[in-house]
């Protein structure tokens, strides 16, 4: 299965579009892969106008659902609660690519973009299954090591489900530089200037 | 110099206040010693809802300036370049905080939230430092270790800048567990479940 992509669909990738991935698999293996989600949420200005906001949260995934979690007053838990769309990012980046010209760098990566809306979850058995997700996301297994939640922590914290209507990877990985061939024929510059790939550890915990 | 906060401004830390900074040299050194950036953008629907975008990207800053640049008929560029409101957020994860409960478990980092307006960058001499500016970003000196840019790639590359008003900072680092002192003294609770935290090498390149 694939989320639907068009010219007009949001996930659309239109820069190097070789790189994108639209299959539900891919997305999900890219989230669950990743660690650290970047959500983003528009905030109405009396105006009119839309004030983006993007926070750094931890976030677990069942099926095609994304589950995040924040205390009970938060202003992002509490704007998603009344259903406003939301957009999430994660990214790995894998490496540096140093290239003769400014213009060929670029980076090694795979990013996960996906978009939805938030609802609160209420049903108590979802709420406990949703914050084990998120745990164990962080560490396998790692909710059933740890005590039973009481029930003051509950009732602090706030689950927010989001259904992924769209979403698309991105991938560029194990890529050398690509300079003009123009470029690799300038003995000079290719003796001055080193050019390659500076590989990170990546940032994938369990996959 | 600090950015103005308040109960009502957009940047203001509710949470974990302790953990908050708002002066320009915390937030400028935050957006130096990071590497990635998540940009995010609202898009006006026909039905007058927004859409929030979060993506991916490399970035410089010079004083109270952030540098962002794409393709020219780039999305994000073309969005910002009309003097839309944006928001990027740069975020460090240096280890995994395990606790004895689910609720204490937390991670250790610091992020930087930054917010403006677009403004397209179109007096070439500023361009060209600014495109020097996000070269250097990723490896100092880099830029004049380079060949020249050509006429073409910079017509096909557009800049952004984006003054920064509002920002702020949030950092939670060298933080042990901090679960409740009845778990501590529940014995068998702390010697079938491992607490501590996880530490991973920083994102940071330089700084």
């Amino acid at each position: 299965m694939s989320f639907e992509v068009g010219p007009k669909t949001i996930n659309n990738v239109r820069r190097h579009k070789e790189r994108a991935s639209y299959d539900y698999e891919s997305v999900h293996r890219a989230l669950d892969e990743g660690l650290l989600g970047h959500v983003g949420f528009c905030l109405e200005d009396e105006d009119g106008e839309s004030t983006p906001v993007v926070i750094p949260m931890v976030y677990g995934r069942k099926d095609n659902f994304l589950y995040l979690h924040g205390y009970v007053s938060g202003r992002l838990v509490k704007h998603l609660a009344k259903g406003k769309k939301v957009s999430m990012a994660v990214t790995e980046l894998n490496g540096l690519v140093l290239a003769l010209s400014p213009f060929h760098h670029s980076v090694n990566y795979r990013s996960v973009v996906v978009f939805g809306r938030g609802e609160l979850v209420e049903e108590p058995e979802e709420r406990l299954e949703a914050l084990q997700i998120i745990t164990d996301h962080m560490v396998k297994g790692r909710w059933d090591q740890c005590r039973d939640s009481t029930k003051i922590e509950l009732q602090t914290t706030k689950v927010i489900r989001v259904e992924i209507e769209s979403a698309s990877v991105k991938e560029s990985n194990n890529k050398e530089p690509n300079d003009d061939p123009a470029d690799y024929k300038d003995l000079a510059l290719c003796e001055s200037t080193w050019s390659g790939v500076v590989s990170f550890f990546t940032n994938t915990i369990h996959g």
